[in-house]
């Protein structure tokens, strides 16, 4: 099948972020789109400022309607931001009947009722999972993984910048004021921080899934609760957590008697609630649905490969509507059914793991040596050696418990029958795998 | 449009909590697919057996042809479990040209790629978000939502049951037995709990992970590595604590320079790791994406409802293909634009919270009174007062924090006010709202 041609207007982090992601995995996505894909063009406010020699694949150009006008184009990708001239953009690529994927949270919670029945009109898609919490494919998830149920709340951690901050002030200590020049350096922070710190971010975002949850029309943003993070001391982060809270920027909303509660503000959130456990620019959403239970969406909300991660989901989606092909299906494993691959399953031997070993052992003198001389014939590190007091009947039998560092199962195996064997370890031995989370 | 009609084979506790579902949020679902999804036929293996009224909706049947040679059925849901009779007539399903959903692990790990070959001749899909992680979407995150990543690890909590005996042996210090038989008892393992508890289930689910995030065709369940949890004992889950570390269910895979790594074990994993607070019955799936990074998705990974709202999914999934039609694409803001709801948002002033306030004030006799006397005029009842020590320059000025139970926002405002009007009260007032998650 031919491939789906995309033009991009903005190549800013994420328009630069999504060439990189087409790019370095074009094989992985055409395995599971059946097509490729391929950005022809590209528009930029300055020709001439220097840019990674990924953007070599596509034809470069200043005026917007290099990719507007261009009957080649099948998706037109609008990472510009802003609700000015991005909504020319989009309102022109519509009225043409082109698709639009965008990031472009304000433009959708401003003018999204708009545009969505312009899309309508003319049949085509706005597609803007990358507008809310970057990668965590959260609309998705709500709008399809979630379609059977009644959506009854939603609380969300959905600004990374303010997430940042409020947990670097707790790790640090510090300032709000320090840690926002520190976020700022590092580029988690604009140098105006005004939509993410005053809560004005999270209120379009927040506008964007009410709507999809509840299935009411995008509401004004002058309507939402907002309160800002700006006047969050360390005294109150430190209070807080005395009293068994953290302080995060929550972004809510809950169906009640009333109606739709919807609110963006900082708030005390009880320690064992999964998201106070949300640190750095981490995003994530937890939602109540009344056949689904609670669950949680955990990821990064913002830089540049995670936002691309969601753009391209959406080209992808896309890319599929533009026929009606059975073939275009989403596939049943993911991948083609003729691009399956025959990567080599690692032979269960082979599996690399570190390991806790627990076994009982005669307390004397040498037994310790007799052990780690095993460990050393078989090249096994030992992280560390903990030696319990006897628990049992006996009191000439202690437990002892081992750490190995990461080793291959046979050898681990094999060790492990030989340790059995030695005279002074009693029973045999019970040994778990460790997992570190990388 | 006519509804979509649907056929289900087995009514236990799954086709149940499906029904129910179905019925509950029919008008919910109805504007998201833009069509009504009805049972019209089920089978059963007793029709003799009390069911719930629910059930009354279907015409019912001890004969799966009454479902499978039904022309007025579009898509045929299987939810029996089990390899021998769901592989026939899932297959004769496929091979008559009909559409299927099913929740059947064992069937897809054993038989898909037979099955995803016959599907794929006659041009049907056979969806089964519901065969991995209950109400998680996680066949939908990994195959649409992150379609633009090379997936490079997993590693996830997938069997309820046993996440639910070694969660419950640390939590009560009991043994594995005692825990064991509990769980038997709620309702969370099985009669014979030895597929959940020997690693054989989540192997399962773990063979279809590993498809689909990598693109390789199903395994064979003999080349997995698989342990179960019966070896576990409260002495090890204890000493891992004292380490830094939680023993939980693991399902895992790695792509490596070797391969494809799969093994399914428990494992410690450090507190740390979001993992490691995930307990009872839920399920969680940390995946790893070169473009995303970390994400994770928590939910209820068993049960009549959670597993239902993935089966529902799936059949609106499923709907949107029975046409090519664009009006059976998945609407911009999940429900269908001529069925958003008018639904009010509760104004500012309404909403509840609960609040945190910090106040500094003149340590003297009858302050105290003074404050929560205006608490009282405004109906707000205090859940704690702490007095903390002075800080300040001023020994004679203390902050005082201050947890309120949930109250109207306006009532806060008005008492705010005045505290921050009172004599003793020194400049002006920290509030924070307080989330407990519900």
């Amino acid at each position: 099948m031919k491939p789906v041609r995309i033009g991009i207007l903005g190549l800013g982090t994420v328009g630069c972020g999504t060439l990189t992601v087409l790019s370095r995995n074009a094989q992985e996505i055409s395995r599971r789109v059946g097509r490729r894909i391929e950005v022809t063009r590209a528009v930029v406010k300055n020709i001439d400022k220097p840019r990674p020699s990924i953007t070599d694949s596509a034809a470069i150009s200043e005026d917007p309607h290099f990719v507007l006008d261009s009957p080649d184009i099948d998706i037109v990708v609008e990472l510009i931001g802003g609700v000015n001239s991005a909504y020319d953009y989009v309102k022109y690529a519509l009225d043409n009947g082109k698709h639009v994927v965008t990031a472009n949270k304000e433009l959708l919670a401003v003018r999204g009722n708009e545009l969505f029945q312009v899309a309508q009109d003319k049949s085509v898609v706005i597609a803007f999972e990358a507008a809310v919490g970057g990668g965590i494919s959260i609309i998705k998830a709500i709008r399809e993984g979630l379609a059977g149920n009644r959506i009854e709340s939603l609380a969300g951690i959905i600004n990374g910048t303010s997430n940042y901050i409020l947990s670097g002030m707790k790790e640090h200590s510090s300032s709000f004021d320090e840690v926002l020049s520190q976020a700022q350096q590092l580029g988690y922070a604009e140098a105006d921080p005004t939509f993410d710190v005053k809560g004005i971010d999270a209120v379009h975002k927040l506008i964007i899934l009410a709507s999809i949850a509840y299935g009411v029309p995008l509401q004004r943003v002058e309507d939402i609760f907002c309160e800002g993070i700006t006047q969050i001391s360390i005294d109150d982060i430190e209070y807080a957590e005395q009293l068994g809270y953290s302080i995060k920027p929550l972004a809510i909303t809950r169906r009640g008697l009333d109606g739709v509660e919807m609110r963006v503000h900082p708030a005390l959130i009880p320690q064992s609630n999964m998201l106070a456990n949300v640190n750095g620019v981490m995003n994530a959403i937890l939602l109540k649905g009344d056949a689904v239970g609670k669950t949680l969406f955990y990821g990064a909300g913002a830089g540049a490969e995670p936002t691309a991660s969601a753009v391209v989901a959406d080209i992808v989606d896309v890319a599929r509507v533009l026929t009606g092909d059975p073939d275009n299906r989403v596939p049943h494993l993911a991948f083609q059914p003729n691009a399956l691959s025959d990567l080599p399953i690692v032979s269960k031997g082979k599996m690399i793991a570190a390991n806790y070993l627990r076994l009982h052992a005669v307390n004397r003198a040498g037994v310790l040596a007799d052990i780690t001389k095993i460990f050393g014939d078989y090249g096994i590190s030992i992280e560390s050696i903990l030696q319990k007091s006897s628990s049992g009947s006996r009191e000439d039998i202690v437990p002892i418990v081992i750490l190995t560092q990461p080793t291959a199962e046979e050898n681990m195996q094999s060790a492990q029958q030989q340790l059995e064997n030695l005279d002074p370890v009693v029973g045999s031995i019970m040994r778990i795998r460790i997992e570190n989370g990388s």
